[in-house]
């Protein structure tokens, strides 16, 4: 079954998830595959929670971004995570981050390879990669690319999970390009989404693959949901400022190479795109979800290049049927790379990520309810929203059946700050910040995106924050934070509404 | 006097400031070169804001950054600004925008033009750009090239002020290369501070040339202050934490290309260089002050690249005296170049910014006073910060005698997320965050970082943060703005130390 997939002279490598597991000693860093919950390392998480039932084990886990099939949880549940960066969207792992039994580093998804290049938090010392194949190139990657060559470049000693359930034929798929380090660092040479600038697999001296575990297991699918009259009202706003965009001379019909975040609503919004008259389009992004396999498939996307495809089950079945179809329009490399500032800002992305909340000033939080705890990271956003040409962050008006206002007067934790938000969008509508002062910012923004239910006492804040504090950004400090106050009390905002 | 800084046929577009000045018309935006008042253009401001004395005139004025020689004060209170980007320093100015008179739009720099080129705020109609001369290869710049060779690039008409105060032999200091418009940009081509990639002047037709002004006022002098007690402690901070690294094999003896930011402190830890053994250093940075060239005398500074000069005025005396030597050593480029997210990233620099305030967990504040009035702006410190291999920010632990804390629970306002910041120093020492979770970073900064008589107040902070809401990022959201609120209210956050 596995013969086909690798060389006979690493046969004598193959060894169970149990026998790997034993490789690894406390205090190890580990630079693990997976991002999106894709192309993760799936055996290998869960035989070194099994061991660590017996045996007290404390590790710092390097990954793309997110892992799946419960791997991030059960490691945590084992008490295996000392640290754990960069992204993460597991519901145990994320309840240990925020009770402070798991340091968790969120970090921008391009920079971790930087970091570890100078080590921190340390040095890999094994990594663990999910492959298709083992071939002379070297490894052959799954569903997601992430930071995969990095760990391999840099680990003394490398556990290869050859996963069987994903066809040979994802070979040709990646285009593996690292930057040299530096001083000896030169331009990366890519100037178009659909450029190749590197190899098909990642180079290996085969004397350091340790063992080689063979596995099943798929991906977990994608968990986002389907579009509904919110996402399609915001996928509506954000599709006829693009046709702005092109009547005004900034784009042309083919608009600029788009991202799209993880997620529900942007990838609603890219569904959008399918009811849309553009034609010709390129993605340039982190991820490819549904939509993107949906724009394919009507014609309007010419080429996706992302770092990793995370499908649903019923989306999977189709992309696996016609892989040879869809590889000559789709390339998935290095996260370093597919969320390059240095390519980002080249290509002049229009870049579409969600927000958590914002406030009136345009200030983003994309990762701490309440101002305190972790979601799931920042991940590419910042990458992505610094860089692009058009930086658009999407959210729906309110959470929590109206309790909770998505935009507020202060943000509880900025991820983005007013200098990176050129544009905000809600079902309501869409407010084009460019071009404009925090004071002009703030009147088209509740106009715009707020709910209406909390419009008027948006409107009033700003107002007594002009007329008594002023300022280039006027705020009432004891009152900037208190819509939160308000919730983390009484469970919903609405009480800021009529104030005692 | 000028006829051998323009060729003959253009002899005949000198006039008077006055007369140039009725070239503009209300409504217009205009580019105007200078960038930390360096550069910039001198009589024209001053012209514009006499004939605003009887006629009602407003424009968007765009710069490199700052002005000197009191302009942008007094266009400012001749009412003349109705909308200014990206960086001022200026106090009326200042006074003008904090009251909402003035729309500042305060910007990225090397992001200034990436929004001209799509119209934002709006497309430039006039060019008014300090030279040195004009030859036949187009616009010898002074000081500062900023923004200039764009403004020039896209305004249909440029009045250049010729000023005769400055050497001829200024030709050869600069080097100017403008990405080209998407999607035919192709990577900068530039992968060592020292390189030369564009042309020694800004390209021109010279029909485009409406009006050439003779001046003869000299560049403002640098107004920072010589160094002091703490920021000799800063300098010996950061000089320590980079022999670290070098002993750390994580940079070479030359260390990588080093980046500050304007102000007192910034150079004054650079300053400090000189009493350190580095030797063939480099920098990259946006501007260079007295220290670069006390470091290029001292030979410890093999080259420096920068887009503006600003020394004060014995150092000014001593540069243009020892021009010829210094030109080999020195060059200047376009803001945009300067500040370029892929150069940044790609050369791998030592940042070195000043923060206004920032918080127990790393997010830095370097515009807003209290949260609402602005100081002068975000400047290039973004364009560095994110991108660098080492970020650093310093500031004095305490301002106004003691009565402000520089390090608080939650900054006021965050232009620098926790994401974007490795390293933090005041006079007491230095706090290297990179690898470390939020937690982690509060102690780190708490005890190596405040101001002795703060210390307790933050460390009780933390404790209780933690120990009540908890998070990734533990808040007391009802305290978390309440040093600054006890100083808006009392003049001094001294209050916080024993809460009533």
């Amino acid at each position: 079954m596995h013969c086909e997939r690798i060389p006979s002279s690493l046969v004598d490598k193959v060894m169970s998830a149990t026998e790997a597991a034993s490789l690894f000693h406390t205090g190890m860093t580990i630079g693990m595959s997976g991002f999106t919950r894709a192309g993760d390392a799936k055996a290998i998480p869960r035989a070194l929670a099994e061991r660590a039932k017996t045996e007290a084990l404390r590790f710092t886990v390097v990954t793309g971004a997110s892992l799946g099939n419960d791997s991030d949880g059960l490691m945590a549940e084992a008490g295996l995570l000392e640290r754990r960066l960069p992204f993460q969207v597991d519901n145990v792992l994320r309840k240990k981050i925020n009770a402070g039994e798991v340091m968790f580093i969120d970090q921008h998804l391009s920079e971790t390879v930087e970091q570890l290049r100078a080590g921190m938090p340390g040095k890999i010392d094994i990594a663990v990669i999910e492959a298709a194949a083992i071939t002379a190139e070297g490894i052959i990657p799954t569903m997601s690319v992430g930071n995969s060559a990095s760990f391999v470049e840099q680990a003394p000693q490398v556990i290869i999970e050859l996963n069987t359930s994903v066809p040979l034929a994802l070979a040709g798929l990646h285009d593996i390009y690292l930057p040299a380090s530096r001083p000896a660092r030169q331009p990366i040479p890519l100037t178009d989404p659909a450029q190749r600038i590197g190899t098909r697999a990642i180079p290996i001296d085969p004397s350091r693959i340790a063992a080689i575990v063979i596995t099943d297991t798929p991906d977990s699918p994608s968990s986002v949901l389907p579009p509904d009259a919110e996402t399609n009202a915001i996928a509506g706003h954000v599709i006829a400022f693009l046709e702005g965009e092109v009547v005004a001379g900034r784009m042309g019909p083919e608009l600029a190479p788009l991202q799209a975040g993880i997620g529900t609503i942007a990838n609603a919004v890219l569904h959008g795109l399918t009811r849309s008259s553009f034609r010709n389009l390129t993605m340039f992004s982190e991820v490819l979800q549904d939509s993107a396999i949906a724009l394919l498939d009507s014609g309007q996307l010419a080429f996706a290049s992302a770092s990793s495809i995370t499908l649903s089950s019923a989306m999977n079945v189709r992309f696996m049927r016609d892989l040879d179809r869809y590889r000559s329009r789709i390339v998935l490399r290095p996260q370093e790379i597919s969320n390059h500032p240095e390519l980002v800002r080249r290509l002049g992305l229009i870049a579409l990520n969600t927000a958590l909340e914002f406030d009136i000033y345009g200030n983003v939080n994309s990762t701490h309810v309440g101002g305190t705890h972790m979601m799931n990271g920042i991940g590419g956003s910042g990458d992505f929203a610094r860089n692009a040409q058009v930086s658009i962050f999407v959210t729906k008006s309110i959470a929590r059946g109206g309790d909770i206002s998505s935009v507020v007067p202060m943000v509880s934790h900025v991820d983005h700050t007013e200098h990176d938000v050129d544009v905000l969008v809600t079902e309501y509508g869409l407010a084009d910040l460019r071009g404009l002062a925090p004071r002009e910012r703030a009147p088209l923004i509740i106009e715009h995106c707020v709910h209406p239910d909390y419009r008027p006492a948006l409107r009033e804040y700003f107002s007594r924050a002009c007329a008594t504090t002023g300022g280039q950004t006027p705020h009432l400090l004891s009152e900037a934070l208190s819509w939160h106050i308000n919730y983390a009390e009484h469970k919903t905002m609405r009480t800021v509404l009529s104030p005692a």
